[in-house]
């Protein structure tokens, strides 16, 4: 905020939606540490229990931590863009980092145990996702935090920026529900159908995924919640539009 | 279109996107025969083949006819809106009714072999969509199309009628996504990982199921391809804002 100006004010209901979000996103690695230390033995890097440090950092990287990225322009609608766009870019940095990290696992954990890669729809769709979503980190970083795109360029980028984040964050979702669903029928198939525990533990899982996605979704997308421009944002497109003669910047990310 | 005036054109692009779609929506469906035709010894329904029914009603009903039905306020975008809105509601019920054929096939299916019920991520999720589903279409005939509900609660419920609408859809596909990694490790669990034609096939399937959902959310996100109000639409709007001084309609659908 400026200086003298009073504190500006967030939309009422979005705090509460973020909120909602966040102990959604928690109680998501909550129920995953659950499931993997009560049920499957926990976590651990060297030795059998490799494999399930991939769930762990898929559901913190790909799902929290994608998310939370995702919502930092409207929790910090008040803040200087720049400022918004390096903790946007840094959020979903280390969320690609811990998936780099949970795919390992699954690549050396298969390695370790003679079982094939790369065969199962999950493995098709995470994979995917995951190079999507990379090569969307550094098309944003090129296009918006590099100064080196042309202000009309950014403009036709942003709209497919955000509709293939978006895309990634659901894909995300969806990636791990079929992990689920493909660890409960290898290690459960038998008990799975009679609702054991852990059978209910992990569809529970998969019900507060959607959840988180449902939550981030709603913010996302709600017009009134979109980020204003700050004044200052306001005086230089202005300025922008008379240089280049009513040439419409298309919100100027 | 009017007498007399030129008939109206689509924007650039939109044509194209929406035949995609429905290129991908007909190699689904064609996708689901073969799997069923070729692997799965095809579709009956008084015979073990019932089980079968359901895949095939679940990809035509909750993913083909519901993706269709979102995109008609984009493709008969110059014709009258109570008619698209008819058709909308029309196309929904079919979705609605084949995919009820669909869940009773799985169901009966279960009965006859003693396997239990809703136990599965895969019918929790499905399950939940189709209730969900159901109760949009109830919500959104009594408020659209029988005039019941008031103007101002029309464009009060019209951005969220919109928002579950597009989360129901990404659910639908969802839901297929886990059938399809469940039905897999139900039947070929010990060759899957063997790159097995049928296990190609079926993630090709997954794969299909996600590009029909891409292209139809970018049909129906792209803001320049939103449905313009129609003329008399607007004059309609703007006697009701005389009639009402100044109160906003938000879009009156």
């Amino acid at each position: 905020a400026m200086d003298g100006a009073p504190p500006p004010t967030s939309p009422a209901g979005l705090s509460a939606y973020v909120a909602v979000s966040q102990l959604l996103g928690l109680t998501l690695l909550a129920t995953t540490g659950a499931w993997l230390g009560r049920y499957r033995g926990g976590v651990a890097w060297h030795s059998p229990l490799q494999f399930n440090a991939h769930p762990l950092c898929m559901v913190l990287g790909m799902v929290f931590l994608q998310g939370d990225a995702l919502l930092v322009y409207r929790v910090f609608r008040h803040e200087a863009k720049r400022s918004t766009k390096a903790l946007h870019a840094l959020l979903h940095g280390l969320a690609l980092l811990i998936a780099l990290v949970g795919i390992i696992a699954v690549f050396e954990s298969h390695r370790t145990k003679g079982i094939p890669d790369m065969y199962s729809l999950h493995s098709w769709c995470g994979m995917a996702t995951f190079v999507l979503y990379l090569l969307q980190w550094f098309l944003g970083c090129g296009f918006f935090l590099f100064p080196s795109a042309s202000f009309s360029l950014r403009g036709w980028y942003k709209p497919q920026h955000i509709f293939f984040g978006i895309t990634l964050f659901i894909l995300s979702i969806a990636s791990c529900l079929l992990g689920i669903t493909e660890m409960l029928l290898f290690k459960i198939s038998d008990s799975y159908s009679h609702f054991v525990p852990e059978g209910i533990l992990a569809n529970t899982l998969g019900v507060l995924l959607v959840a988180f996605g449902l939550v981030v979704g709603y913010v996302l997308t709600r017009e009134e919640w979109k980020r204003p421009p700050l004044a200052e944002e306001l005086a230089l497109s202005m300025d922008f539009k008379t240089l280049t003669e009513g040439e419409s910047p298309g919100g100027g990310s």
